[in-house]
């Protein structure tokens, strides 16, 4: 159980880029880092594109006027000549800006936390994770999701055996608030989701399947894919070639199969994500819409509904628990798991702590790249013609 | 509503091959037909490839002894000499049975009621096609789920454009019964379901893919699959090359695309099938566990649930109810609906009413031939290496 | 399992008085009667008030003519002259009849199923007991819903000793179809149901709770009412003194409290009867709107869900199951199961065997009488300022 | 929506007393106080019994040690004796303690947030309240489920009449964790509060019930109880007089009816609290288990599930939320939402604000007078023998 003790020997002088009043994503940041004032401690910003409302923004934070920045260059080079200068930033900027920021941000020897997807290529990412290991420096992705207990309890239920061989993963990601083209008419953060300079090669697959595909990833850290098949779509025709609606298959090593929808356009469903792992034995599912509860079916047995909280789960599907059972946890909790992570491995890479980091279990660089990769693939498989292709 | 008045001029005499004690399916076309007396009266049987066992299982339905008999051919003999001898029959026998005894049966002169997977090949599907038009008889296919009211709701607010214009159909029909190599040690019913010599060239395909397919193409009498690519694999090695798993990609004629799983091996699911359709304003989504409600999703509004029997639903999708609002119809009743459709199309056939029977909706030999069809392609898919077939 | 094959040595002569084409609760007795055609035979009827109206619905039900009587008085006279006379009838009339046409069932040499509630008075179900008695007929009383299978499940698990100690009883059975006055404005059925004459002394207490009060004694065979206290209310003030909505509280002999919630004018609710039934180490729900699940919350465990048909349940959960783990079963299978063990019970009664009858379980003359006993305790605590009354 | 900003001009200086590192209430103030640091500062506590515990406790916070305090006597002395110290002060120490430490805390000058039940009699709240005004001090009281903002929603709902003239209220909040004994032994949390010396003259009524009364009275501000029923049970006889179980009935000024059911020894069950409100056209129902759903019922429409975050939602039920639609809140966010109100009811009394605070609703001293008249009126009952009273 997490109760708000310092996990870490000080709160890290932390910074943000972007994530201003407009969009709904950075308050998901300082709901994460800020949550018991014991990790992160908000010093800095460049909040806006606009300076001015930014300045604003950030001092009705609570910002210092003089630390609210115009951009990010300014940012660190003022932030550079203070003592108390910040230590760690968020970018929560429009994807075509990860690379070009996270690069400046190690440079200015800063840690990084960035929002997902990381980057369009994976050659960036590659470049990054050098320059990070050499500045010694963290370089974290906000798969906001990921914090979520029940997955842990997941993983280690699957990783003890009690679901048998896997033999099949099915994820879904769906929504349906781009269904007509009045999405991105009326809305600035849709307008960029759907423009490939700014987004990146793909819709739906950087914005919503990156999420499903890290947190399966995280309750199967030993499968891995080896080939895929991505059919994509744009239902809305002027969002071509970006799809707004996407379906895969994919073969693991294991001999397992896969399935997964991503969309934009499931009109009026709103339960978000879904994850079914299948093995010889049992199956397990989860939903983000109903964190608090973890499926589990064993073929042949009454089903089971695992609570958030209770004793009988795994102490790994209790570390992270805040409220315990009975009283629910929603989206704001695994974000303030996650920037809990991003904390300690900070304060571990500081110290050089390089055996925590070995095993310490966080969405670090390689889930970013792991992430930029699978878009890679789906992408090529789409425009090969929804083809198989190998995961590379 | 339907109340068990008679719908027809007189019960049809009916007899039965196979759906004997042993099995389960028997009591379903029992409980299907002879729900309510004015449709069906079971007059004769061929109910067991044991004989004794078969006479037995008759004469404890009521049947008299003498028209108990060892098997089908002596049946069509005896019956035959009567005046009031059996005018229909239902097969429930093994899939590999089904051609031979259908030709059988129309050839002495019987309306025929065939259990799904119809037959093996198409081209045996045509030419029962073509003999039962020449002998002015019926061959209906019992898709068992596809009498449910509200299949005809869906189709209804579909046909409407309540959904606006289709975009994906998403279906799902598995359970986990067959996770181990178990089920066929211990169930006869398994057993040559996983033989390809009598179950054909599928086992899930066949075995529940057909009635969700025929379920689906009934809420979407206007979409035509263009392509398909079909993944299927054996887990249970023993089983191959028939699959216990398998998933699917449609692409439409009208631009909407499909998913599909089917599964024996999904571990301790216990609801069912579920049908999605998602259109460009609204989805709905259908399941089999829970028959009596339609989810109906507006994009930009409350979720809605439709309740069965209530007056807000259309005409078509209170045709069949048979309780009212409030009390539970199930597979029961989805089977009564079926088999009183049977018999409307056959007195109709009888009394040549041609026009009747071009406008009517039921399970007929147009759908078994597509299932047929359906299968066929999936193979050919799979066998392939999972790839994108044209759908012939 | 059952699969239809006979129960007793032959169908029973059966015949209807009411249940006719204008109501919904007639086809209910014959989807139970008639279900497999070898527990009961419809010969004859008096099935509405309107001759002609009754003459022509028994005739499109299948049965003679001549045997479609004007009222029931005429058709005692004549089948009594037939050999093959009716032996046992269902009268499905409204309340204030029940009385009269049993005793004269009776004394015309039928057994009798009759619709709930029983009668008005205690005493007239005493006489009728005694009348029963001496002319070795069964009375039996269709609380429709008491057919499932996984209340005998939960009673079974209930003997056991599972639940721990029984504590607490929750009962529950509202919608909202006469939340408005024109309920009775547009429905016959709905008029006579808040008309004291015909409906007696109550109206949702009868017309509701004694189907739920009858299935939780049906769980819980061990457990009596000792004291409860009535709330009774008219937000319809014209039904005043019948109520429209009630709340109760009971105390059971062994400790236990309980409460319980019928009402017609729950705005909206469509999901039928709940009971709850917790004990000192778990509780069980069971609702009729998802009658093939059961809810099992042992404390400190995961949730259970059992499905109907599972090999996991008791003999007894099984024995009345007809389709199978997967097919859903609804109200329809519960009435087919009730008329069952009607057959059973008359059988029994025709070969003298009293000690079958002595622990066979089915809504006998006694569940009847129980019933009115509720009927009485509720509207005498009600009636006497909502206080609490000694069960009498 | 909220999104961190501030809501008043700077954030208020705040300790503790109590809601240290052996229970879990604390972290549920300090996630609520500290959630975006824009609205109160963690500046001192007296955060435990044992005052070593509650320094490192403190420290561990990120407070300064010279101000983690042994006991609040001396917080509130050498608080004083600082420019800059403590404002307001939050009680979570056991219910025996509320009454004097509030007194305490008004006298030093603080404005005081208080655990429910808030003290035992009704003249000392009322005493409490007269120290208030007299003092120019906010008393608010941590209802913590009582800033989901489906309850606003809910509540604007009823004021529009959509739900017609309401008729039933139905409450429940029950859970099993104290079913045996077992509780009291290895939970000090739980052994207090079963002794009528610290907990008061209730356990479950206390502990649980005012929770949902209050939240029923947000909900319903026009609705008055005229008459209230409790019947209350300890079925751990050692808890005695206190109840683990307790059902209630009640007479509304308007005439509308309520029953509630309050438990701790609800075996196994786990999703917490469920209001339900009719109408004479709609029903509407909130569980703080879904608290992102609200159920909309409209007597003879399809059910409608309203999602948090909606445009279609009324601007009081948008107002509160902070993640938007899709993602899920928790309680985590009903905290933060009510010590928001406190803080700007806090802010207002400062500068004499007494128009904003007339018509500011937040859990405040009255909310806290009505919740402990609810308590006694519930005990006078059940201790006269479960008989009707008057609510005074």
């Amino acid at each position: 159980m997490l109760n708000g003790e310092k996990s870490i020997s000080r709160p890290l002088r932390w910074a943000m880029i972007g994530g201003g009043r407009t969009g709904q994503v950075g308050y998901k940041h300082r709901t994460g880092a800020l949550r018991d004032n014991t990790a992160f401690r908000l010093v800095a910003g460049a909040f806006d594109i606009d300076p001015e409302r930014g300045r604003d923004f950030g001092v009705n934070l609570g910002v210092d006027p003089s630390r609210c920045y115009p951009d990010y260059q300014t940012m660190f080079e003022e932030e550079a000549k203070r003592p108390d200068g910040a230590e760690v930033v968020s970018i929560a900027t429009p994807n075509g800006t990860h690379y070009e920021i996270t690069k400046a941000s190690l440079n200015a020897g800063m840690h990084v936390i960035c929002e997902k997807p990381l980057f369009f290529e994976i050659a960036q990412v590659e470049e990054i994770k050098r320059l990070a290991e050499q500045k010694n420096k963290i370089v974290g992705v906000t798969y906001g999701f990921s914090g979520h207990p029940m997955l842990f309890q997941a993983r280690k239920m699957i990783e003890n055996g009690e679901l048998g061989e896997i033999r099949i993963v099915s994820l879904r990601y769906t929504h349906g608030f781009s269904a007509t083209e009045d999405a991105e008419k009326y809305s600035e953060a849709q307008k960029w989701r759907v423009d490939p300079k700014i987004a990146g090669p793909s819709f739906v697959i950087g914005d919503l399947s990156t999420h499903t595909y890290y947190m399966s990833q995280l309750m199967l850290p030993d499968l891995k894919i080896k080939q895929l098949l991505c059919d994509r779509q744009s239902f809305i025709k002027s969002r071509a070639p970006l799809e707004d609606n996407v379906h895969m298959l994919m073969h693991y090593d294991n001999g397992a199969v896969g399935t997964a929808w991503f969309s934009a356009v499931d009109a009026g469903y709103m339960e978000s994500q879904t994850i079914r792992i299948v093995g010889s034995k049992a199956s397990i599912e989860f939903s983000d819409f109903q964190p608090n509860r973890l499926l589990y079916q064993i073929q042949g047995q009454p089903y089971q509904i695992l609570y958030h909280g209770m004793p009988y789960l795994k102490k790994e599907g209790l570390a992270d628990d805040r409220f315990g059972a009975l009283h629910t946890e929603g989206l704001g909790e695994s974000w303030a798991n996650i920037y809990l992570k991003f904390a300690r491995a900070i304060e571990a890479a500081d110290r050089n702590d390089i055996n925590f980091l070995r095993t310490f279990v966080y969405p670090d660089i390689n889930a970013g790249l792991e992430g930029v990769k699978w878009i890679q693939n789906c992408v090529r498989s789409a425009d090969s013609g929804s083809v198989w292709v190998d995961f590379q």
